[in-house]
């Protein structure tokens, strides 16, 4: 309801701000006996530290991810699964000025008006990216569930700063490999380009994010509101700077017509996969195909206008060290919110099994 | 759970086939007090009736609504309301062809995994697009609701078989009493043309419809899960046919930079609106705009490539009277998801008031 | 969330006034393929329709339900079921008195401090008992799952004014073949005298009522807040009349020593069932055993006093044919709810059968 | 849906093992501005703690809760707010027994069942009372908020071993002064000696809990399934041990008639309240009154009869030190309850603010 738990059977909830005494979540309703360690979180947190490419910054946030409960003996008990990753490097910095005036493209305006004037605007609070710590360790937790099933996701950038990467040499399996965790090789000399000149200039890029979860048997998803890419929207959209979301062809299959949207049932499979692996937003045991547009990070170096707290103009210019584009960090994150809409579907549609 | 109720504070459920007796819904949620009529449903409803366009088919859907309960002398009472429309025009069609073959593009195959085998094929059973009747009438509600806080919503078409209306001479506000419920006037005699072309080559069209929002006060939507854009984003792409929706400037967003994205505060207000009206996820007090992009009608009268039930290689021609394109019939279907949003979010940012 | 929905995977969500239209309900989330007629509904409603023992009056309420939705060829399709019960014999009574003046012990006062004023006052709008139809309704059909697995449901009155049935000639499985649906034979001459007694006094009596259900695997229930125990005593708690519920011992249990309350396990299985079913608030294979303690009617033809709606002190007289108890009507709706309880906590538990 | 979470709008989500790193939780929807601190959450905690009457166990378990997120500047932000206690005092004891055998009375055997064989068994695992431990810090903050609105909430024993206290000089006001937390000062000897009793033949008690809770408005509650008794009923009888609840007179009123039980309104207020605060479901200005039945401790010194886990016919007497009885360590765990079901419930009651 005040919005920090996702999921229905398998629920997320978390907790924490960038500056306080950590972050985390509780997992609950992750079913008995699977096998899980710090570990198997702590591969996909690494994936979104900084650092990993020339997009990011090279702040040093270790996020040592601790599990709290819900593990006995090396496998899950069915209990809730609580997880911690303590802050650190919260150096001691001035927020005078973030304190005083709203940063354009940030929620500290909304934030104000929400919370009739309360807001700990030290490094965005609730709003900062650093919440998506708690989405990927739990997301973590979903692909060993869904792994159990067959069910695998891979992830990349596939555009970034407008520059698209190659549908043909499209390797999304080997993206995490890729600097930008880039979708296809070739591009990434092109992005390294064109992050070069955002960042000289001060300024920022976005980008879209792909996930493909292969394996995923049919008949996941809800008629009507929950139909799967209903499901899937909401999550992937809820993660900062997400603006649009996509399943199959999306935005394109408004172009097609029928005849070329449809796709043809043959005794092998599916013809094509215009659909994304959803009909009637049901999984149709196609591959899901979901692509998410992310806006470019807010925090640019350039003078922007803006109002002070009393509602003074002013001119701010945000400070720090900021990442250029919220890709490749984002790519993680998004793949963990597929994961946890997956495992969860997976384990609603299990109540099929009541009737002989 | 599974799928038929959407929202938290305000929520509607529904029910019904396109075959059987009727389609309804129950409102539950709404506050006591409110002016409500049959007919504040029945005029959005007509929005949505066949016949509006050349794109539409003349089959005839009266679909008169009842108001069952929850309201008393003129005025809600704070308890469920619920209401029916009954179907009619059900003439005892030859479903001899897809009760055996899987229609490309439909829901047959993956409600059929699902559902273990049982399948009410005739017109679709629940993943009909007649049940979007009821979400209809719950936005009626839902829109009456909002207008009492000084919250309108305009919908359109903007564009349809792949021709944009123009944004210079876009006129939301007017679209309902255009053909297509097209944005703009001038792309009206394209559409007919394209429309005229599609239908003679038995071919359909998709389109992307787009919603806006005014009046909306800052402060909707939660933190992390629950921001605003996640929750239309599940409204809207829980309607059958939408495979992708965005917020403000959306997939353009992710092709602009920071300095140009960010919508700088000015003592009148803001700059501009790239955000589409939220900031962090919650509304900022600007205008909200989603637009959804619609896939081409998947009943078409070309010859397609299928199986049968049993696993056989066919050829499938899907008969009957069908639309070229879900455009407008859509519109007002996507309108209600988006009102039905933004009331929900009002009643739960009224938490506030319990602190002084 | 605003009340009428109970459930998580089965979901029932009423609607419906003792004044309007007619009461009604959507059950989502029983899986496809178990035969369901309207007869499996009616038999159900029969058993709570007036008349049924001296302590009932003799109003006519046909009661007749009608399906509306989620059977297709004489079986569930997996969608929501949706079923409607018109209202009948709604002689235009003086309502004045009622819509002037609180009665003692309704809700009239509760709902005009809730929902500010507004209220259907004709006869009790959606407090009225018979928004319990729409439950007795849903309850039917989860005892038709329920029966598929295994789990038979007993209920019966074992105490009336005062006077409790013998434990030792018991018989729940022959209760609605007796007079109050007594509980056991020899009680029933001595509840005719109580109730005659009452009757002529003007008054009302309360009652207890037991529901035993057998055949319960088990594993149902949740750890911690939706213990199997509480998630009954929310069910049975949520009807009008009730006061109190107890699982197994209950109350006796406080008073007895852990040496005595402990179900010892034996190879042949438990050696008692003082626990009434559940251990930790799971179920242990055992019967699940459920008492609700019911307060007299409220509606009685003794003069009490109280206020006008303007704050005048006044006496009231509340007129009409009025129960002398709510048993026997409350039995069948009693176990409606520990039926709804026992069949979704079973489809959750189906998500076991997720892992290998 | 896996049990554990509360609520609807203020929700607490709980973790952890009686062995393990800890226990804690998370409220959400805590609206923003109220004073915290955790020597607020540290208050109810140590009323919780062992050593507290002779029907405790002297066990350390210091139990300093730490506050991990939602508070800025003394104040909460109306995010997330995290909590957490360190398990300490876990002496490497010999579980072996435990491991091997069920106890009577205990989650083993039905945990055993639910999960399939996975069972966390040192010391109960997720089934300890311990996970008490995050409902008191959860329910701290509840009454907070409930504080700043008027609503102050007493609880007491009023009964321990089958002896109650006086109905005449009950004063639940200081019955945290007082050992066993007895709602009247003249029973405390004669449960001590119940108790010295009790603990000598190796035996355990059981009790009733009484909370009230003073100044709750009118109006909370829904109709229908959740009722504000409903909610009281779920919440309290989601504790471990409870195995009974009633509101207002509960058993009481189901032997009483509708003359005596009716409470008459009078200008000055209600003449009685033996509805305990509700009418209809929804709280009427009164006192709202709860009673839970407590069953007696179910680890004892005396032999039982049980199983081993591979099914043989065993011996087991519970080691370890071990309460008497769960009262008075119960009391401020159901007082908790209580008022997360109140606060919920006003913040829901909010809505009503919407309309003008």
């Amino acid at each position: 309801m005040a919005g920090s738990t996702f999921g229905r059977l398998l629920r997320l909830t978390t907790f924490g701000e960038s500056h306080g005494a950590g972050l985390g979540g509780i997992l609950d309703g992750c079913p008995p006996g699977l096998e899980l360690a710090e570990e198997d979180l702590q591969r996909d947190l690494d994936l979104r530290r900084p650092g990993q490419s020339p997009a990011s910054t090279s702040r040093k946030e270790p996020d040592r991810v601790r599990l709290l409960s819900g593990v006995f003996q090396g496998r899950t008990t069915g209990t809730p699964i609580a997880f911690f990753v303590a802050n650190e490097d919260q150096r001691s910095r001035d927020y005078a000025e973030v304190a005083t005036k709203f940063r354009p493209g940030h929620a500290d305006w909304s934030y104000v008006q929400k919370y009739r004037g309360v807001y700990d605007y030290r490094g965005g609070g609730r709003a900062s990216g650093r919440e998506t710590v708690a989405r990927v360790a739990g997301g973590a937790i979903a692909r060993k569930l869904l792994a159990l099933r067959g069910v695998d996701l891979h992830a990349g950038a596939v555009e970034l700063g407008g520059i698209a990467a190659s549908r043909e040499e499209m390797d999304l399996a080997g993206a995490f490999d890729r600097p930008y965790y880039a979708a296809a090789p070739g591009v990434v000399p092109l992005w390294d380009e064109r992050v070069a000149e955002a960042k000289s200039a001060g300024d920022s890029l976005g980008g879209i994010v792909e996930v493909v979860a292969t394996g995923v048997p049919a008949g996941l998803g809800e008629p009507v509101f929950d139909k799967l890419e209903a499901l899937l929207a909401h999550g992937v959209m809820s993660v900062g700077a997400v603006k649009g979301v996509e399943v199959g062809d999306g935005f394109a299959a408004s172009r097609a017509t029928g005849s070329r949207n449809n796709d043809p049932l043959l005794p092998g499979g599916f013809d094509s996969n215009h659909a994304g692996g959803t009909l009637g937003g049901i999984s149709s045991g196609q591959d899901v195909v979901v692509r998410a547009a992310v806006k470019p990070i807010a925090s640019i170096a350039i003078p922007q206008r803006t109002l002070t707290r009393d509602g003074e103009p002013a001119t701010i210019v945000v400070g720090g060290r900021h990442d250029v584009s919220a890709i490749p960090r984002i790519v993680p994150v998004i793949r963990a919110m597929v994961a946890l809409v997956l495992a969860d579907a997976m384990l609603i549609q299990a109540r099929m099994s009541v009737l002989p």
